[in-house]
């Protein structure tokens, strides 16, 4: 019974609200819900596992992805380029699990393009000054980098109309409830459970 | 900060399904929402209390509010009028206080109509089977009662589309945290948030 195909769930965030933090949480407590992973030509920083965080790929194996129609959305951040396989994704809805896609406003844009249903989350931080500091304690950036992230975090939070929910990351825990209760009461929505089983009741 | 209006609940389910229980345990777990009170010409059962469960009024005087435009809706029920004052609900939802409107299907359409932005909720019975045990498990009504009760919720059933979202009443408390989920959801709509202080945030 209830039957259905897998939601979209498209977070994005500027760099420091918080957003990789929660998805991690999201993911793993709650179940039928996973995370899609990127593709990137990016270097893996230190932690960070092929497969598991990303895959990691050079240019020319991008350029020929992007070039096959391989990608669902692909976007440049930083002088990095970050696609999502469209068959990875297909086939996870197809199989009635939620996804949730962890990707800037230019991915964003062309999932909303292409997949209909879709749901659509902006992570807002509380103000741009507990940004500026958030960034600042990570220490692992130069200022110059710090000064790029608070410009672009500013180019996407204009952008936070594109989006059906905003959540405030001012206190982790309420803003992951929030999260929760978005991706719950999405899987209640009349039009996902199309499966005919209201039909069937009433024959 | 987040100052908005209140957003609007509209919650119907067929005779039986349990939305009274959970529109009560709703409105007493959660903050700054409210039940919003019916005007009705049915008569009081035992127990029910005038200005707390319906405002209980006769015939002339409900024609008289229908014809001065008075109600956000009115609907005729197994014979009774009920209808819910325009007035008090405009007035909630000025102040930024969410609304549950405990209505028919009836009704939900004429809110539908005129309330751009309200939330629709369907309580659905886990099958036909389970809400005829329970018309009859209520013992008070009438064998020609629950037969007209039971072909009255098939109706209801049927216009299960109008709605935006179903929860499905098997077990109650997870019906309560999936409508509990749906209201806090709703809340970080974007739609709701247009006081201004992204925009306030970005000068």
């Amino acid at each position: 019974m209830n039957a259905r195909n897998g939601a979209l769930f498209v977070v994005s965030a500027p760099s420091g609200a918080g957003k990789t933090t929660l998805c991690k949480a999201i993911t793993e407590s709650m179940e039928n819900l996973t995370h899609s992973i990127s593709y990137t030509t990016r270097k893996p920083r230190p932690g960070e596992l092929d497969s598991r965080d990303y895959y990691f790929i050079d240019e020319d194996r991008f350029r020929t992805m992007v070039a096959a129609g391989d990608f669902a959305e692909h976007a440049q951040v930083h002088g990095n380029r970050y696609g999502t396989s469209k068959r990875v994704l297909d086939d996870m809805v197809h199989d009635g699990i939620d996804v949730i896609l962890d990707i800037d406003t230019q991915g964003a844009r062309q999932i909303r393009a292409a997949y209909e249903g879709a749901v659509f989350i902006f992570i807002m931080p509380p103000s741009l000054a507990i940004l500026e500091e958030r960034l600042r304690n990570r220490k692992s950036d130069r200022e110059e980098d710090i000064r790029n992230r608070l410009r672009r975090a500013i180019d996407e939070i204009r952008e936070y109309e594109l989006y059906d929910y905003i959540v405030v990351n001012r206190d982790f825990d309420r803003a992951l409830s929030e999260l929760r209760s978005i991706i719950a009461a999405e899987r209640c929505r009349t039009k996902l459970l199309k499966s005919g089983w209201i039909e069937d009741m009433l024959k």
